[in-house]
């Protein structure tokens, strides 16, 4: 089973909760065992499994990527000024893995699955949810 | 077949050989073709796959991450002082997945597999592998 | 579905792209509706998945790796002097999972598949594509 939506995002860089929207995709799969992959359909974006008891470490996110990968420095940034966005989609990645466990997402506790947007905003970032029985 | 196990770690932040348990679910699994899936349950935890030729390269990937996030410097750190460990974990990633050939796991001779501590030490970390037919 | 092939580098760290070969992987597996696994045989070496406009971005990733993950500082460089390597394939990671999507690749317009060598040259890196039905 395979669903895609999409995202609208507001500020150049940050990160949004999207596990509803993946829990959803796995109940309806009606899977028990098995894996979902969350992919960002986007060279400026990726995904990160990160934790969400407050926002401080999403926006911890954000400043240390820009701490790694600064602004305006990169030979990309000649051809449309975002080279920093492409490098931190890159480093992070677009797609992670995550176990289904008796119906239900295989997360931890404070794991909760994150869009990184690195170049918006935008108004429409395709996700696609993909579950493969085990 | 998914299986799960759980880890015992012995200190704040360092690299725990896996191979062995993930290559047991492998072969207990009778699949021919097809791919693992190696997930770990916790945001300051992750899964890196790395040489074990000797220690050497696990306690680099310690310091590097030492030096690339320090400690103490995050806004989430006036939450409970971990900082570093949610940006490592999320950075790193805490899935990986590896091919199946010929029922056997598809490393190279140098790779393994890794379970990535950055909070510790910790009685129970839990790590689902999870293998899909091809 | 799974099928191997190997790529001949010819500098010590460059991208290279491979999104071809993956798009025939899928294309003869007929899979409809799916995901598709990348992994990098080889512990210098990665996978990225990362934008394919002009050659720029490729470049930046490696200065970008080489700023990060420095030269001849680390353990392992007593044992073979390739540390930097080591660290740049474990912190990108040798394994990508992308969406099959009507039985087409699923990447974005600006995506594509890139063989990260971080100590070639070398003749035999083996690529291992596996397809997955959902």
């Amino acid at each position: 089973m395979q669903k895609s939506f999409t995202l609208r995002t507001d500020q150049r860089e940050a990160l949004y909760d999207i596990t509803d929207d993946v829990r959803k995709v796995v109940a309806d799969s009606g899977v028990r065992t098995g894996i979902v992959t969350v992919y960002a359909q986007g060279a400026t974006a990726a995904i990160m499994i990160q934790e969400n008891w407050d926002d401080s470490v999403q926006r911890d996110v954000v400043h240390l990527l820009a701490q790694l990968i600064p602004k305006g420095v990169w030979e990309h940034d000649r051809q449309d000024g975002n080279g920093d966005a492409h490098l931190k989609a890159g480093l992070v990645g677009p797609s992670e893995a995550i176990p289904i466990i008796d119906g239900e997402l295989g997360l931890s506790r404070w794991q909760n699955v994150f869009f990184c947007e690195f170049d918006g905003p935008r108004d429409n970032r395709p996700v696609v949810v993909t579950v493969v029985e085990a």
